[in-house]
């Protein structure tokens, strides 16, 4: 059996699977402010299982370079509790087999690679649009990572024409985070995305920052797929508008595939993470 | 002994080194509108000698995946007569030896990946300055490329604060190149780069747009250091303009090493292309 945890800001998802990755015990458990009263129910929740292995995907920014003092924590998260928590070191009181240590944007991303769109792809990025803006390359079956993973929602983007409005990320003022996440949506047009008339201007210009965005990806990952997920991204209405925006701001400059194959809903929905962390829970077993 | 060359879009540089990779012979040849007019010259020079393996660093954009078509050549490039070239083919009808097939900013940024100022690194970022921008990221050793090799210039920036110039990339309005290459520098103040006063206006500019660069950079990247090379990143007044504009668009987000070891001037000038493409032919050969 395999263990696998999708640690959220705002809920942990505990699960426990068979070797075809069949689940057999599922939990949800709220992120407390205190981290041990989180942690102390997943402790009990795989007490009841004997796993092999846990693949876990949590929250950020995390430490995921080995080779650095960081490695296994939860570092500067506006999380009230978790900043500078040391995640890894509390699994392994109560579990010492192999672990797999990555983030929550990781795992939904491994999902899709392995059992969505990008299923025969060996380059991928994925990107998580929903209350904030976050991503995943994955390249030759392998998470890109410098000393640390990308923060690929948080780049400066050009404003769309006739923007008005700044953004509402704290740390920087016009990423795309800032412009493009659920509440800049809410910002902008006094509504959530899932409110917005079709008609409504915020969906151009949502299409714009999210288009501009993936031609940069495209740009600088070279992939062959960029996989959206997410809250924001669940609105169908947004592919045909980014499409359209992304071949105009790209300019045939560089080649890329059909856009109805390669600016791509996400496949699994909520399933990803939990799913991409049992394949990495039993990857890292054997 | 090993090959060299590094195919620049005005002149090509041909070289054959000893087993240390000291230079034992070099020729420069103009880029002809006629391929086969520059290529017979460098047929010619390598005939003089007998090298195991030859590294190349083309300007592009080429293919560079060996799964692709276009392997090999050099595609949809402004470059008159090189469009759609097949250089590798016509390399290996003098040359039946291992070849290193890779774009001209990969060569020089090998080449300060292992006697430059990344001698000690494992994950950095090369971006050159010139007359177009482009990079090059090295991650454990390898150039990270997907389908194909990234074009890091040409990403979307937000404008400057004040910027009144439309960029003079002729794909995209607004990128990096078009904003902040040297004859975006001229657009924008009449000068080039070299004849600036040191307090113009325009000093600011170019270095806000590098910093922002380097700043997504860090984000998509996570390098432990950002090296810059070219005509425009000569002017050494431009570093300490563009560490401060990073710690304030940075905003805190991420860690990132002390600015006077993280952005930095590319150490070994003109030699870095030749360098690297000796010491790819080297790897290439054994």
């Amino acid at each position: 059996m395999y263990g696998a945890i999708e640690a959220g800001g705002t809920k942990f998802v505990c699960a426990v699977s068979d070797d075809n990755l069949e689940i057999v015990g599922q939990i949800r458990i709220p992120t407390m402010v205190d981290p041990e009263q989180t942690m102390s129910q997943v402790e009990t929740f795989f007490s009841d299982f004997k796993v092999a292995s846990i693949g876990i995907g949590s929250f950020g920014p995390i430490g995921i370079n080995p080779d650095y003092a960081d490695y296994g924590f939860i570092k500067q998260t506006p999380k009230t509790g978790w900043e500078n928590y040391n995640f890894l070191a509390r699994i392994k009181q109560f579990f010492d087999g192999p672990v797999f240590w990555t983030t929550d944007v990781n795992v939904a991303a491994y999902g899709e690679y392995h059992l969505g769109h990008a299923k025969d792809k060996q380059h991928m990025v994925y990107l998580t649009v929903g209350t904030g803006i976050g991503g995943t390359i994955i390249n030759n079956d392998d998470f890109y990572a410098g000393v640390g993973h990308p923060e690929i929602g948080h780049i400066y983007v050009k404003s769309a024409h006739g923007n008005t409005v700044s953004g509402v990320c704290p740390y920087h003022k016009g990423c795309l985070e800032g412009m493009a996440s659920g509440p800049a949506i809410l910002k902008r047009s006094g509504k959530p995305a899932e409110k917005l008339e079709t008609t409504d201007r915020a969906w151009g210009i949502e299409a714009y920052y999210l288009a501009q965005a993936a031609v940069n990806y495209t740009l600088l990952y070279s992939p062959e797929i960029i996989i959206f997920g997410g809250g924001v991204a669940n609105q169908a209405r947004l592919f045909p508008l980014m499409r359209k925006s992304f071949e105009f701001q790209m300019g045939d400059y560089v080649q890329y595939p059909s856009l109805d194959h390669y600016l791509v809903h996400a496949k699994l929905g909520d399933d990803a993470g939990i799913k991409g962390a049992l394949l990495l829970a039993k990857q890292v077993s054997s």
